[in-house]
């Protein structure tokens, strides 16, 4: 029986960067072919990033996809290599494109495989750009038959649904002796177990070792963790790759199983997953826009103090500026703990105060305002003073602003539009509060690094005197809780209120949550960590009746 | 041979408000029996709304939604009606909803025809939530074999690919007698000379009269103008609804076609058109968030000076506010040509000038910004002190803040995040800053509306001495014609230099376009009225190589 030694090349490529994306890939197969492997497997859309979204609506785009795919083609000689790209569907009718993987042998693409399955749903989007396959293939090369199924084609009976197509079963059918499966599969918690489900159930649903290769690396919202292994058809893991980190592994196939390799342990604690994917969430991001360095507002609160630190951490110290800018309704302890934890972090805080320019808008505002009680206008003038000097030193100084809000507050609107909601990235937007306490834990887990007097005190917004988060929603387990069942979990009204909670506190969340939409609408790009993330895979009207 | 009495209810939902949109049909069933209608006709979606969007991930939503279609038909008695909803796919495999009309008579609903081309692409997602018709069936009522084809089902050859499923050619092949196409079919201009073609095209293709009913409305970005017609098989109108209003109309279908009924001709200008919708588009939605007035910005420029007569005309004199905030940078005939203008439209300005509030973010901003020059963070400082003033003024009245960028600005990122880019709503921001102009001169058709001043003077942002629009940028004529190539037509650098563009100024327009991806993520809604507006109908990624 013949044998295959393959390497698994989970990379990080930018979109639309076909150079460097092509040249990574050719020295990958270089490597491999150095390392004497056989074949070398790429993940989904590789030559050209996944997703290039409305980029392939762009001629040009595609030439340069179909381009790309000849070079790396050229330069593959004396080993085989799938690499995924984007090329013109070549039936008449039908959208124009197709999401393919090109099996190239001596300087050649002889095969080119199509996706079946197409996921439109949450983040996806791909019926938008893509013909799907109307039937499968097998490449028989040096006598094992291989059966490429792309991304979404194993996940045919792991969706809300059941796909009508099932490219695996048919490559069984068609004889398959291993399954791969080139990837680009977005990280949240929670989706290491979902693919354990999935690829071991493929696995032994068709008694075939399965070969799974993702991309790793960041795309504005999406953070792809790699996390590649393979999996043989009893479902044992024989080689596993690094999350959030670029690698290239061997292994061998032989008498219809992988051999076991080196294998990196996924990391299982959903605080030390956090962590791990937001900082590399910051840091992929700041690294592919090109931009160095990073301030915000640190308030003395629990979230400003997380964002310093997986900023920090995600930077280094040096690269980020910490602004306070204490109005008079700021307490005393907050400016404490907030110069504290840049003592601690090495951060070189600066201090602004907003009194004299609130007093500015004030005095300006007089010929309107008159003398109309305080009210929600004064707090978020205080918020949008705030962003106006973040803003300010963000464009003088070249600091990319960090958003420091997070989900139960973006969910309920508890941010000021055009004030605490601003930011070119928001690494904690679908982070819980209760998650964000979580990694304060985690972040303090060996040595108090963030102030415990910040993660003790009741969160406050300090707008006005004494105000307490608490004083106008439920405690954050209750609506954290509550929130997950209406955004994650998709529950309606009457539903959440038959798991226990009153009918009143649900009316007004889910109020909160409609009536903020607006808000959203005009967010920072979120960094996803959850299977439902505000952005681009939580499309809701406007203008509708909630 | 048989003959049908046909009304088409072009009507105006509300996106999830189930009562009002269902009370609205019955009400027009109920006329249109007193009328001695045989049908009535209502447009795609038209229990919910089009479109709910991520509302379909919710079971209750699709539970409402069939259960308004129940009530619907329960008030169908005596007549039969074709409305439009959502409902579960019967099928096991694929997506768990269908996009539907319901043939409905003698208080039943006798047959369920689903969508067979689902749209995916530009500001259409309907592959993301339905499942698609496996085939179509004729109806027979009266005598007559109708054939239902929902929207898109007519466009299968019209679009820049072509489907591989034709509904309309096998309607008639199934015998139909008539073709009925519930549509909802966004605005755009050239929009109606596009349905000229496809409706005269398709009547011809099949030989067969068609009748088509849109709905109208502001549905956030989209406006959906009606328009709806009735053509016979030679091409002929035989009944034309109006453009931006609701209306009911009735037809006698008789020996094979339509015979003429009332007709409203279609405004043809394309300055009128865009003058109507933009009245329109801002109007409903003001009607359907429950807002009244609105504030804005009032710089003395052309942009301010047309959104503030399209404002006044949406929601009258006393609903809208102009803001006048001057800097040192602001010449004297700016804000002599703001007060002219509101003396005009009867509107009551305010000043507030800004430069306290600048002195004292200067001051604040020393201790960072130490002897620094002048530079882009001063400009932006004044367009950001602007907005804070317009959102206090906001949140303390209940006026809504209007975002006055149009298009062009949009395209070149010459416009300030959180500071000119604010607003609830954006009715310019697809409107080039040449259409700008022939707005202004359309709305001066009969009288100087808009100061002569504001139309001629150099178009200027007044953040320094000065500033001129044209110093960094193309004339806008050529600015525009540049943009509409690359952002509606697609074409890439290279394809744009060989229509006759200088290579740096190609290269300096497109660079300027993508790296303003990040403030477009953030901008507010756009009234869409070209065929690719910014916004959901445009998805570029943020983080590439452009």
């Amino acid at each position: 029986m013949s044998g295959l030694r393959i390497a698994l090349a989970q990379l990080n490529y930018k979109i639309a960067d076909f150079e460097n994306n092509t040249s990574k890939i050719a020295d990958a197969i270089f490597e491999a072919k150095q390392k004497k492997a056989d074949l070398i497997v790429f993940s989904e859309l590789s030559v050209c990033g996944y997703s290039p979204e409305d980029l392939l609506d762009y001629p040009w785009f595609v030439e340069k996809c179909e381009q790309s795919l000849e070079a790396v083609a050229m330069a593959c000689d004396g080993i085989a290599a799938i690499v995924g790209g984007v090329m013109r569907n070549p039936n008449s009718k039908g959208r124009l494109l197709q999401n393919v993987c090109c099996f190239i042998h001596d300087g050649k693409i002889k095969h080119i495989v199509p996706k079946t399955l197409l996921p439109t749903y949450d983040v996806f989007n791909e019926r938008r750009y893509f013909e799907p396959a109307q039937e499968t293939s097998i490449i028989e090369y040096k006598g094992v038959r291989i059966g490429i199924a792309i991304c979404e084609d194993l996940w045919d009976i792991y969706n809300d649904f059941e796909y009508a197509e099932h490219p695996g079963e048919n490559l069984k059918k068609q004889g398959a002796q291993i399954i791969i499966n080139p990837s680009a599969s977005p990280f949240h918690i929670g989706k290491q177990s979902l693919r354990n489900r999935v690829f071991a159930g493929q696995a032994s649903r068709f008694d075939l070792p399965v070969l799974y290769v993702n991309q790793v690396g960041t795309h504005t919202e999406l953070i792809f963790d790699g996390s590649s292994r393979a999996i043989n058809a009893n479902g044992e893991v024989a080689v596993q790759l690094p999350g959030f980190a670029e690698s290239i592994a061997y292994l061998q196939y032989e008498k219809g199983k992988f051999s076991e390799g080196e294998s990196v342990p996924l990391e299982s604690n959903d605080a030390a997953l956090l962590y791990q994917s937001l900082v590399f969430g910051i840091r992929d991001y700041f690294k592919k826009m090109g931009f160095k360095s990073a301030t915000f507002g640190a308030s003395g609160g629990i979230d400003s103090a997380v964002i310093q630190a997986l900023a920090t951490a995600a930077l280094g110290a040096e690269n980020v500026h910490p602004i306070l800018m204490p109005s008079m309704y700021s307490s005393d302890h907050s400016v404490q703990d907030a110069l504290e934890l840049s003592r601690r972090l090495d951060n070189s805080p600066i201090t602004l105060p907003i009194e004299d320019i609130y007093t500015a808008y004030m005095d300006t505002l007089k010929p309107v305002f008159m003398n109309r009680p305080f009210s929600l206008a004064e707090e978020n003038l205080q918020a949008r003073s705030r962003a106006v000097l973040l803003m300010a030193i963000s464009n003088k100084l070249g600091h990319i602003l960090l958003n420091t809000s997070n989900k139960s507050e973006m969910s309920v609107g508890y941010s000021t539009l055009y004030g605490d909601l601003c930011g070119a990235l928001s690494p904690m937007g679908d982070v819980y509060k209760t998650q964000v306490y979580a990694l304060a834990r985690y972040i303090n887990r060996h040595q108090e690094i963030i102030p415990n007097n910040i993660i003790e005190k009741a969160p406050s917004a300090e707008l006005r005197p004494g105000q307490k988060d608490q004083d106008s929603l439920p405690p954050y387990e209750v609506l954290d809780e509550l929130l997950k069942n209406y955004i994650e979990l998709r529950k309606g009204r009457d539903e959440i209120i038959t798991l226990g909670y009153e009918p009143s506190t649900v009316d007004k969340v889910l109020n909160l949550v409609n009536n903020s939409e607006y808000k959203r609408y005009q967010a920072p790009p979120i960094l996803r960590v959850s299977e439902k993330a505000f952005g681009k895979g939580r499309i809701m009207p406007l203008v509708a009746r909630y």
